[in-house]
């Protein structure tokens, strides 16, 4: 008896288990040489580091039967990389970012921009937010082009999303002709925890202010003047202190929460549903307590409503031990999570003005906004991201709005049309709580790399077999 | 007819003003090479770099006919440096410290500890707190060595008054037979202007506290966490608002004015005639407005009231642009100023027990204290000084309390006896307002160093002259 053949499907299987097998090794080389590079687009290390990126990602894609274009902004560069496969087929663009949040924290146990590798976690500043996802997508697209998937597929790789891409839409303006997609997914959102995958529905919108205050030209002795000099940071804690109320969170704008509307109960009911657990968010983010204990409390405040945070406060002497000055300025550095319907620059002007009833002499400047973003909640993008999820990690997604903010999707939605129609943004995020977005110790691992390529590659493929694309 | 040959006193007038023009260059040397010797005792670059100090000084006196003695501490050593003319002459004791504060603000035009010479103006850390009026004084005590003034002039170089003095007690206890003296004169304090010298009565003390607070384990992206998770630094600058009324300086401690005593009438009319001007008090400080307008106000306020000052809240991101994390952990630099009868340790405790009322997470460490100190109003000491002054600046100076703190003055009045009466403790600061105590671009001048020569050499010859020690 002659034995039974597999099946194309078992074949594809088998090949793409050795192509993950054969592309560890690849895989962490890259993750290595891209976290080198310190592209942390808020405090550049070097004017060129961008540069560098952009050509060693460049050269990724050449050497990997795709092409690329490096594509010049007022700011940092953008790569468009491309597995084209062939016309009439759908064109599916990946969208990630390769720029990463500075890593000055001093929790770090080592150094931020060398791959620090550890029981297959792999350890530095932009691993999981967003070069390990992003790469991660990129071996995907290289299998799926040389098994002849008849899809194409184009990445965007930004390097401004974490200061607000500010330069985002005169790329996409600019560049809209080549840019034309029949699908958008995104991958740089966070799953609940390590055994539930989400599909984002949602994701809120940012505005970052940097409230200044000088009460004279510089620090002076707290004993020569202290007690008659005013103090710029007291006055500046004050302030913040009436903006919003330390402990609840409650933003006290007035105004501020007129264009909040509440979530559905279609989706309270989703949110009930997604397996968020109190005590797993607490310990994947190494929280000792919470503003809230209620279980839909805490996801309502984290993805479906806004926020006023302060990051950090700059004057007087932050150095070890007790300076006795009297600091003359600080800043205060806050952002605001918006959600759908809040506009940032009208939450701005409402800011400005209260603000000027407050404290007139606190000087306030727009740093960056982020519109929020409503993304699919059905249709053939949904199904086919779930499918993959599924496929990747054996388990299905839970569809749950994110609190975080990508400045680049509300541009894309609104630039790149098919027929009349915006182009469908959905997410294919590989993160995990535990990873660390913006956090010391930032890291990936290859669970979620293996499974994530796993999960691309039917993306893909279910793209290439639903041509869902209406012409 | 032959010339009348000059008198004595023209003759060693003459000598003291030749000594004086002789000596500038070696003063601009050894001034620049302890100031390129950075003794920041808040946050040494180096072990050694006291070490190094006290073998400059020794070598200083040793070069120039006195002795030094090295005496070793808990913490950084004590330099006591001696020109010894004879027994049964009166000792006067001269305290100065030659440890700095750090120099990190960004305001600095040129590097802290590399002197740069500008119109006979010496900018660098330390030059008028205390390196600058340390050698003024140093000089003056070899010139009267050299002219054979009969008194024994000691030296008491401390390198750690900018981090309260910690190890000064238990040295001086040690060493308490060897510090004999029948009076102790400071050169640490600020005149109210360059046109007015004044010598301080008192000094206030000094509370040096921090909080902190931690919600968390690690600082955590915003986007995800943010609504949810507690924001230590918000929460922290609640508390402080909570602890004083940041604009109006009242501390909101209970208990904590309750030993305050007001200042007496004649304080009062010392204040008002000491020359205290508003504008000049603002120029000088480069103050863009004040916490009160009104002149008396402001003299009650810097010299006889206590303080509460926050110096920099630590936490969070502080770098360039608006990092978009929930800081878990803060901590607020704190000191409270003291007026006599207010005990810091009394303090401590009510602010401890109020703390805990409002905000119970908040750990509170007592980070450094001094004494308030009150010195000689009237009495041969402070009849020396006034002559002193009046010779060397040509300008009567004025009483008035001075509103920072020495915290060895407190333990020198302990220890050092003469007949169980206490030593008397006076001052003959050197500093100006504009030089800038604790400022950026620190500076002292050649103006207050070649009458602050003449006025120490007076002095000594007061002391010697009149002799004034009960046996």
């Amino acid at each position: 008896m002659r034995p039974v053949p597999p099946s194309p499907q078992r074949q594809h299987s088998t090949r793409l288990n050795r192509f993950i097998e054969d592309n560890k090794g690849r895989f962490v080389t890259h993750l290595s040489e891209m976290v080198a590079i310190p592209t942390v687009s808020a405090d550049p290390p070097y004017p060129s580091v961008f540069t560098k990126m952009a050509e060693y990602t460049q050269n990724l894609f050449q050497t990997s039967g795709g092409t690329a274009e490096i594509i010049p902004t007022h700011g940092n560069p953008i790569v468009v990389g491309l597995f084209h496969t062939g016309r009439n087929r759908p064109t599916i663009t990946v969208y990630n970012h390769l720029d990463v949040q500075p890593a000055t924290e001093p929790a770090w146990v080592s150094d931020p921009f060398t791959l620090r590798i550890a029981k297959n976690r792999y350890f530095g500043r932009g691993t999981t937010d967003d070069k390990g996802p992003a790469l991660t997508a990129f071996l995907a697209a290289s299998f799926a082009a040389q098994e002849g998937v008849p899809v194409n597929i184009r990445f965007i790789w930004e390097m401004e999303e974490e200061i607000g891409s500010r330069n985002f839409e005169s790329f996409v303006k600019t560049k809209r002709a080549d840019l034309k997609s029949d699908g958008i997914v995104v991958s740089d959102t966070v799953w609940i925890s390590a055994r539930q995958p989400v599909i984002s529905t949602g994701l809120r919108g940012l505005l970052c202010v940097i409230l200044r205050l000088r009460t004279g030209k510089e620090d002076r002795h707290s004993g020569l003047t202290g007690g008659a000099a005013r103090n710029a940071i007291s006055e500046l804690c004050e302030a913040v202190c009436r903006l919003h109320h330390p402990r609840t969170g409650d933003v006290l704008i007035p105004g501020f929460y007129e264009k909040v509307r509440p979530p559905t109960k279609e989706e309270l009911a989703d949110f009930e549903q997604c397996g968020f657990s109190v005590l797993r968010f607490k310990r994947d983010h190494k929280f000792h307590s919470l503003r809230s204990g209620t279980r839909l409390d805490l996801m309502r405040r984290i993805w479906a409503e806004p926020t006023f945070e302060l990051h950090g406060i700059v004057g007087g002497h932050s150095g070890p031990g007790v300076k006795t000055i009297v600091p003359q300025s600080a800043e205060a550095k806050i952002s605001m999570r918006l959600v759908p319907h809040q506009d940032p620059d009208e939450i701005f002007d409402l800011l400005k003005k209260y603000l000027r009833s407050i404290h007139p002499g606190i000087e306030i400047e727009k740093n960056a906004k982020l519109l929020p973003f409503e993304g699919v909640t059905s249709g053939p993008l949904m199904e086919m991201v779930s499918k993959a999820m599924e496929e990747g990690f054996g388990r299905i997604p839970v569809r749950v709005r994110e609190g975080g903010s990508i400045g680049a999707l509300p541009i894309l939605q609104k630039y790149l049309k098919t027929n009349a129609a915006a182009v469908p943004v959905t997410f294919l995020g590989l993160s995990l709580p535990e990873h660390g977005y913006h956090a010391p110790n930032e890291h990936f691992d290859w669970q979620q790399t293996a499974g994530g390529i796993k999960a691309f590659v039917r993306f893909f493929r279910e793209a290439a077999i639903r041509n869902w694309v209406k012409k």
